[in-house]
């Protein structure tokens, strides 16, 4: 069967064939109906640091959003069944670590990435699954939206983290996919404000379509900081940092009330110089995200996109057919593009 | 000036004229534009027990919903200014008592009602309240809303309690104006459905029409519990008791989920017999909610009001002339009006 | 090999002989080196509903406090080898439903109960049960102390929930083993005072004995709301009602102060008459608690112990051979012991 | 009278006479009974950037942290009588800013720190204050206890935030009297191991004779990080900075466990370059703390000293006569000092 991943390393994404994959005793073999990219397929595409240290040998197929149909089940799966439709956790956690043991395998000290630590991902027409990441979805949820519940998820999280209580005032700073379903997420969550910001033209752009930030600064053109004191007085009851950018980490500090909240879901390219006294003398609250809770939040965003409250398709610029992978990891590379679906 | 109140004990409301009031130090006289009947007048109109422990003595003007224009300020004023809009917290705290000295004044142990203990209330022209319960509103809320603002921050503080993630399933127990304004403010505050119960018809009727909840659900003619599971499979993950009726307070234990909240937000009027044991085998938290938070609650709620994301006038069923009270009471006394707004 | 349960329906408890058991698949074999009698085993003694809606047929093997040393393991089965010591949790999760798949397997929908719902208990040689409930305990912990910990766990739960902020005041209701726990953990998780209250001389004694309370208020003798208002002023921030009476339930919401919390451990054996008012007037916050997090309060229990902070030892009144069980139940029903350890 | 404090700028304290102060409305005339040298104060000792910034003009004098008798009330005065025993709150907070009008007066917009800000501090015989900042303390506690209550109190507003679960493992990093306060709280507020760490040789002897740290790290001798996962396997689940050290900074994010908390207590004197992805990675949360929390930690405080739970005078290490301040001041600065009483 025709696969997108990597045939041996350096820069770009290979198409080739692959067998098709057997399932071994608990897992499930998935027929992928739609799947997406995500930041961290582009570590394989460079072939960074992270690619090298992560990738199983080759071939390697990529990908982990995804959505599709259980078409076969491996020794002792019970709770699944031939037919059932499904989305994945990237996170396949140990089970007996510290932190599997007290109910956080999200955090697992012995964690594997289904689609990177893996050869079999989901950018093919059949992937394999251990059946305990994977969840059952309602007919109401489509394959798209399916396939984009695992990164609405960090966002899910996020804004569950937050503790947002109504009237609160939010700054979202980086407008990426996840950075728009906070958005989405904060305004129908309590907040009384959004003002998202952002770099990239061609994501203010895109911010600004999805509409739900009532602001969206262009953190080159002015400063986001002044900006935020000039819309809500003595700063954001809650900041949520999901660029990554060193700059936008010192903004988030500078621009939350006291007493505020800072949510860092971005992860940042190098350490970071940072005043810790502003986040005494502001007695601000520093928390961070790492994925998803296993599987509330799963339960939670499927609540959440059926109630119709949200869309979160709307993050989606672009899609292509699998074939087309390269293309579209080109245009990622050049940050021309929100989230991009991939159908086999 | 004309005002509205009670010149003796007994059944129903006088219209008598008044002096107008004198500002003490501290204090500051507020021209009133908006008003609106709390089930907390009715106490007076039915001169019951709670009436003639708070009654201060003949005339008693009454209403503490309202806002208005200062136009004379006493004595050692420094907040306000001649000409600020105002809309005013009901309690009075004394200031010094431990609640009080540790940021609770809304639970003060000698605490003062406005409108309640005092003889002049709002159901008047011109009111007189302590500098320090005023709070100013800014132009883009109209006196209508301004004077809902104390009634809306009971159903900000007890969304602000349950601390609805999103995606949380919820149940609100009765649809007078605080169930309804639950209702609003829980669709945007991370519920993924909301469903309102109610037993008279009047009030079904204007959940349906406010629209906010996702079902509404005649108590009297279904069981409440039971269509709870089927629309939740599990339980509700929060529920907002709101009624006060000892069944509601029951039937909200009974359609909680495993780990869910109860706020208790209906006063009830006599004990109820409760089973412990589903609080303990479902590990239910229940919250009692009283009043707002002096004065986070009422900042929170201005800004709610003003990102315009709720119509806090939807419960509005009724505007009329302030010398129309009596009969606004008795409407109000037969259950057949939501919000009540008297016009001076 | 010998054991004690029940081979008939009826009062009373039996010694008999049973063959030793066989491990399944993901099981082990246990040889029991100390055992506890819990009130949940006095419904088999006295052979109410409780107990012939639990039990799995005769002969039937009881008790579930206990710890040992694995002899023997099943297939498949991966963290416990031959020679670790263990104790258990006596909640076996399903592992798929919805509380299981969110990190709460203490609130499963299908739970089955070890040494409950089971054949084999521990009041006996050896004993089986899934490798998955069963805990591993260090070398610095007893067997005997080992044998508390699923007691024990349930105090360390409830204070958890609690959230005693450093310099609170806390009523524990009831002075049976759970309550003595309790009291002994307050005071070393923040309490400022303890003030223990309880009905039974035999037990009031225990609770001067162990000395963990700094006041015990015998509740025949005098009213121990009025005592705890003389002691505290204003109230206790924190009440655990650890009794399970109707009376001590509405005690504790009486003499709990305003904003304070209510921490529901018992099981009241009938629906209680309660003042809802109480609760919303005082902003109380009253949360149940049923059994232990899995497994996190369990490594929080073992640190605990082993810390030596404090003794759970002190509870134990009696020990004695495990064919002197009916002899211990006699006692026990009697309310004449605190904790009564039986070993094999 | 006679006055330690600045009579000039530059390096040094003067010993000088001054004026007895006048009350003015609302404020109290307080004959000090015992006063204790704060870190801030050494700033004036240096005169460094901050004295400068707060210097309200010559003869100064310095001095906040002090217990003592009302001698004088001014008018107005209600909560206080000539007679009382008193301590205070260092912060003199504006009571109209948004800060003070929810509940947050601690992190108020226009704060005034009493004998910082102030002309007259408690380095004297007769200082005055405003009656609302003044804290009633009980017989039972004595003023060199009492003295010391407003930096005790930090460490009580950082141990309350830290939410320490029973059993948690906690690190305090520095030794001075703050870090040693928490280190005597975090042993009874439910910690199972507390583990210090320090550099300097003074401080190291004198966390091993307060004894309160289970284990006290020399952290120029040995890596505390390495020592710490020694000591708990997985790093500890709370980390207390209290040096203000970059490198402590670094290596409390270091030696949390995942999801672990760090409070954020010490003044860093630069910017810190953080790993913001091992905040991310282990989902961390830091929270930063300034001050105590009006007046609610104050009467936390009181009630923790009355309890004899802990032992606040364990960290003096001089009681000196007043007119001895310089050379007091001279050794803190040599860091070869825990806490300097002074007697006036």
């Amino acid at each position: 069967m025709e696969a997108v991943g990597k045939l041996k390393g350096g820069l770009g994404i290979d198409v080739f064939e692959i067998d098709e994959p057997r399932p071994g005793p608990g897992e499930v073999i998935v027929e992928v109906r739609a799947t997406a990219i995500c930041g961290t397929d582009l570590h394989f595409y460079y072939w960074d640091d992270y690619a090298r240290r992560h990738n199983p040998g080759f071939p390697k197929v990529l990908g982990h959003e995804f959505s599709g149909v259980v078409v076969e089940v491996g020794e002792g799966v019970k709770r699944l069944d031939i037919g059932d439709r499904v989305a994945a956790e990237t996170h396949i956690p140990c089970g007996s670590c510290y932190y599997c043991r007290t109910g956080r395998p999200h955090i697992c000290e012995n964690v594997k990435l289904y689609g990177i630590d893996t050869t079999y991902g989901s950018f093919t027409k059949y992937t394999v699954l251990p059946e305990r990441v994977a969840i059952r979805i309602p007919e109401e949820i489509s394959f798209e939206e399916a396939a984009l519940l695992e990164p609405f998820g960090v966002a899910m999280h996020a804004v569950s983290e937050a503790g947002i209580k109504p009237g609160d005032t939010v700054a979202v700073l980086g407008c990426g996919p996840i950075g728009l379903f906070i958005q989405q997420l904060a305004k129908i969550s309590g907040a009384s404000k959004v003002i998202a910001t952002e770099v990239s033209k061609y994501r203010l752009n895109l911010a600004r379509k999805v509409g739900a930030a009532d602001e969206v600064v262009d953190a080159l053109r002015e400063d986001p900081v002044r900006r935020v004191y000039e819309l809500t007085c003595r700063g954001v009851d809650v900041v949520f940092e999901a660029s990554g950018s060193t700059k936008a980490v010192k903004q988030g500090l500078e621009m939350v009330s006291k007493s505020g909240r800072v949510v860092q879901v971005g992860i940042a390219r190098r350490p970071t110089k940072i005043n810790i006294n502003t986040i005494v003398e502001k007695e601000v609250r520093l928390v961070g995200i790492a994925g998803r809770l296993m599987f509330s939040t799963w339960y939670r965003s499927i609540r959440m996109v059926q109630s119709r409250a949200i869309d979160v398709l709307q993050v989606v610029t672009h899609r292509l057919p699998l074939r087309q992978a390269p293309k579209a990891f080109e245009t990622l590379s050049r940050g021309e593009a929100g989230k991009i679906l991939l159908i086999p």
